[in-house]
């Protein structure tokens, strides 16, 4: 893999991601380790002298850290050396606006899941990256590690045949008992969450590498939410069945307290020939599973893997790479469609990130699911 | 654990289970192994030939082998060395004729799940049993292996704290495609196997199994049964939520078509504390996993087993124990209650095992998963 | 599997495997499953009256329960339902006394390992099966697990090209601390248990198997023994190396004070095209890796499997065979080869098992190791 | 962890890793990650074109592209800014004259393994290094890994007794076949690789490893090694015991001719009261084994892990880190390590690294080995 394949690293501004957040250093090494991006600039804390110290503490320029995203985007936008793309990483109510800013002002934009609080405010972002016709990327980062992008080449290329069932899972332990840290409480509040809790923050997950994947098209899904910790306003276990066009089914189970757990993401499809298995605590390795046939362990950059997914790994099999390299595969992804953009070339077609499109099929999730489940757990479409 | 404790072997009958077949093998074996039962009569096939061939191979006196069951029952009911109980380990339909008969006669009964074709059957059979007092076991036989044993035990003993989630799977991938074994024939045909295919040959277990450790009672279902392979008259997979009184919440998942698969049982609990897994693959282990430690694997015989675990159990540790012996061990149990029932004792109350009240159960969780997946999926109480 | 291919089952007496024993069990259990063996006659203890109620406590026919193995031997052999063979499962110094006299008085022997005390008493059985030619099978019982015949079957068959590498393993963690059990104290004593300690009770094993597998004839052995635990009189810890015929390279092992290791036996080979892994707590599963290609689990009696495996296995894949299963297939090994023997005729050439001659080679392979051990470890021709 | 506690990042020269090298790209990506280095200048290649093309590639600004080491160094010392450190990623006959001038002219390094290619060379390092006192960081990136300082923590802290057993082993499959690759050529090259094979190449790895974790001393090893591939001049297999001071006993496994194993680096210690075991492919998890008690899976960043290991993690449990992190761990520390030395402070005790001292202990355990095993396997003192 060729890592850098130009001289300028792409200027990356920065909204959320100060000091204690979890998913803004996880952004800052990503960017950092294929080497396309430089940070510059950041308003990474709603709270100005928390941005100030922030960013002086991870090296940005003074006159670069800003008190809060309008103005970092306003200035930037004056500036010539501005910025080619913001990171939005942020609690989930602020996606919107600042993402809207952001393509307003004519920046590229790399934002977290789930992608708005509302359907409304997705819909919205579809239209106005459409209009504007820059580059949006949702960091759903397990579509970057690159045996899922295996599975999907290898479900593409017919050697599972016509997919019959889909398993996918996200079970976790953090939620089991009311806890009061910083990640734990904006994701447990509606206000800055959004109608779901655990379908929000890891179900949507689910969904989209499901999606990803498998690429069925799902008809109607049936929810069952529950809140388990007593007093907690959002769901924080959700099970649910899916039906596909075509006839596939499937289930998903999330779960925010289920002991054990870290981050159990798991994913198998079936189909009429084979199955596929994934697990992302041990990403390096996919488990293909033939009909009738002794089980195969394919390992990430070893024998029997594809294009897709040799394109994007980074060390010899046997190392494993890990969750910060898949995130960094999406940094990598939106670098090159930057730059395609900004040389107005088309884009090599093995490029392939989430995209805001992406981004509105997971929030009509969530609704469908919170409407599902309400309604006391029915048939609901998609 | 005292394999034998009494000089005199029970005697047994073995109805069904002639050459080719599978499960009277593995009963036989089973019976074996704690050497508390002889085989000394059956009616072996419904084929006259076929039942004397197959007598004679596993080599049964020729006075006791049978042409039919309704034969074998009348003439060893006249024996003054007559067959203290009868295993009955024929397709599904027979299974409610014979062990009428078997119970009017006053023989014990050890007896394949699903217990009848039908609830009506089933009901009949509790009555019968209650009447009767004999002995009835319904040979669930994942409830015999050690570690599920453990995990019913560390679940009473609070080790979990109140249960919240619980995860039941069993994937097979033999009817990915069409198959046209003798396991196979009767197994996807209703009129030998009843209402249900999938659900009612593995989806029983499972439902058996999470009820068995976790001691929850299920208050209602949502199935959604597919037939994927084309021609095929009952489902081949299961997709399954699940309610249980006191707000746990379930999910299961039964399918025939998941290549990759054998006999992929797997049990998760998740409780207020902890959690624990169990695969019937590797069965000699029970994860355990407090909340926020450490996970423990617990082996089989090992350091931190309980009681309840190691009466069960017969070679040390690492050293593994399989299928047969799991199945054995309701023999086992089987046998200690028909002597206890023999001596006029009452039964260690350590012992235990299905009965025809679980028996029942299964009938109507079948019949409430084809009325629910009929009904286009919808909640149906149990 | 035609598991009684005969209606008589052959007669069975033991020496050895009184109340509290363990390997005792571990033989009657093995010799039922398949059902080739009754036990009818047992000296199952030097203590008389341990003997008496260790008989009577499985059932044997008083006139049967002897006081010691002369006793036996001798009064069998006038019975007209005289024993077919002799399992003898003491305490190492005994086995050579034992077999010898069985043999002389015609009894066929099934005998645990390692075979005796010295090189000298095993050569004198090499010398008396030899001019008797009875049947002698000496229970290295891994041999008997599906899958380590199939891995057999594929070096054989040159699926892995020539071998080059040997890693064989058993550690346990049940000496760790001074341990005052049955078990441990008699295989801690040089006067019961021989010259090695560890290297005896499992390095026999690994060897064993290692050559079972390879066939690879080793040339010499280099071996650094410790007896960790203060106050023990033999190993309990061995490490060596190997060097085969040919040029294969070997280490071996075995160690009674690794925490955390019940019965860690496990052995892995490479050749020039590909290796094999197979691990005795997970005996189901073989593990195949091609050179530069997936690695493949093969399952016990699933997709892959050779009919050198699939003719010793009982169950459908995914339901796991144990320990005891193993064990149980020398016991059908020895059933056919003492059924050919008594009807004069030639032994199905697909029928194996271990012989007098491993129980030398065994006893040899001791002697080399200790006085490799004692000369400061260095390297001694086997 | 504070990744980044001083705004301006330290300057970084690589000797090395031009296009197509592997070991240059990770150092990058791990210099990267924690955002401590800043690469501002390169002699990657000893072909001034190649080292042209390969600068402009990662973006060098064109004056700090050199045509050679000697240059760059030299060059670089004169400019006011000069970089900090050199990284040396270079096939191992340049890594002495490198490294010499670099300490010479007063550039921290950053070198890979083995430090040298012969031991006087490395006692020369050890002395220019306590002469300058400058940073030498010897990147035995292993020790990066956060579950490896777990690991290291727990037998400091007593928690497996007195240590007994040491097992450690890497096997690879790569050199199976005569290989013609940048990678393999220089590796089995005498003059470019040293008098060691695989036993440099990983070998050293393992017994840094084992060193590392559990601060035994050795006192003797005795090695067989092996060169299977025809016209192979190096070793590509070890075997190899040890003998460490107190009585521990070791075991050495490093191979390069083991299918299926792509970095099989694996480290198993036994102590009197506890065993650990680690494995590269898996990182995240430790198994700590207390005797007779459940089997303990410590996840990076979970419930029983250290400050040790703490320190040096970036993301939650269950979100794998991988080869990269671990690598970076050590630039980490090299950054504190010359942060400390440009300010005159101490450094935070709780830093460290591998050093010139295991550089130079790492060269007589090679040159230890090759001459054992050019005696026919003999021990040999350390």
């Amino acid at each position: 893999m060729t890592l850098n394949t130009d001289n300028a690293r792409l200027r990356l501004g920065m909204v959320g991601g100060g000091q204690g957040a979890f998913i803004g250093a996880v952004h800052r090494m990503a960017a950092r380790i294929d080497d396309q991006f430089e940070l510059v600039a950041g308003a990474l804390s709603a709270d100005p002298a928390r941005a100030q110290s922030s960013g002086a503490a991870i090296g940005l320029a003074p006159d670069r850290i800003y008190d809060g995203y309008e103005q970092m985007l306003e200035r930037e936008a004056a500036r010539a050396d501005r910025i080619d793309a913001v990171a939005i990483v942020t609690p989930n109510h602020l996606h919107f606006p600042v993402a809207r800013r952001a393509l307003e002002l004519g920046f590229h934009v790399i934002c977290d899941k789930p992608m708005t609080l509302t359907t409304a405010e997705a819909e919205a972002l579809v239209a106005l990256q459409a209009q504007t016709g820059l580059v949006f990327v949702l960091t759903h980062n397990y579509t970057g590690y690159p045996m899922v992008r295996q599975a999907r080449a290898m479900v593409e290329a017919g050697e599972l045949g016509a997919l019959r069932v889909v398993q996918v899972e996200y079970p976790q332990e953090w939620l089991t008992q009311a806890v009061e840290s910083k990640q734990a409480e904006w994701r447990t509040d509606p206000s800055r969450s959004g109608a779901g809790g655990c379908i929000g923050d890891i179900g949507t997950h689910c969904f989209q590498l499901a999606r990803y994947v498998t690429g069925l098209t799902p008809e109607a899904i049936l929810a069952d939410l529950s809140s388990f910790v007593p007093g907690r306003k959002l769901d924080d276990n959700v099970n649910m069945l899916l039906r596909f066009v075509g006839g596939a089914r499937g289930m998903l189970w999330a779960s925010q307290v289920a002991p054990g757990h870290d981050n159990g993401l798991k994913l198998r499809v079936y189909g009429e020939k084979a199955g596929l298995e994934w697990v992302q605590a041990t990403p390096n390795d996919l488990i293909f599973t033939p009909y009738a046939a002794p089980k195969q362990i394919i390992a990430r950059n070893g024998g029997g893997t594809l294009p897709a997914a040799r394109r994007v790994t980074r060390v010899p099999a046997g190392h494993p790479e890990g969750y910060v390299e898949g995130f960094s595969t999406l940094y990598g992804e939106a670098a090159r469609a930057i730059r395609a953009h900004k040389a107005g070339q088309a884009l090599d077609p093995a490029v392939h990130y989430p995209t805001v499109a992406d981004g509105l099929e997971g929030m009509r999730f969530i609704a469908a699911a919170v409407a599902s489940s309400a309604a006391g757990g029915v048939w609901t479409a998609l």
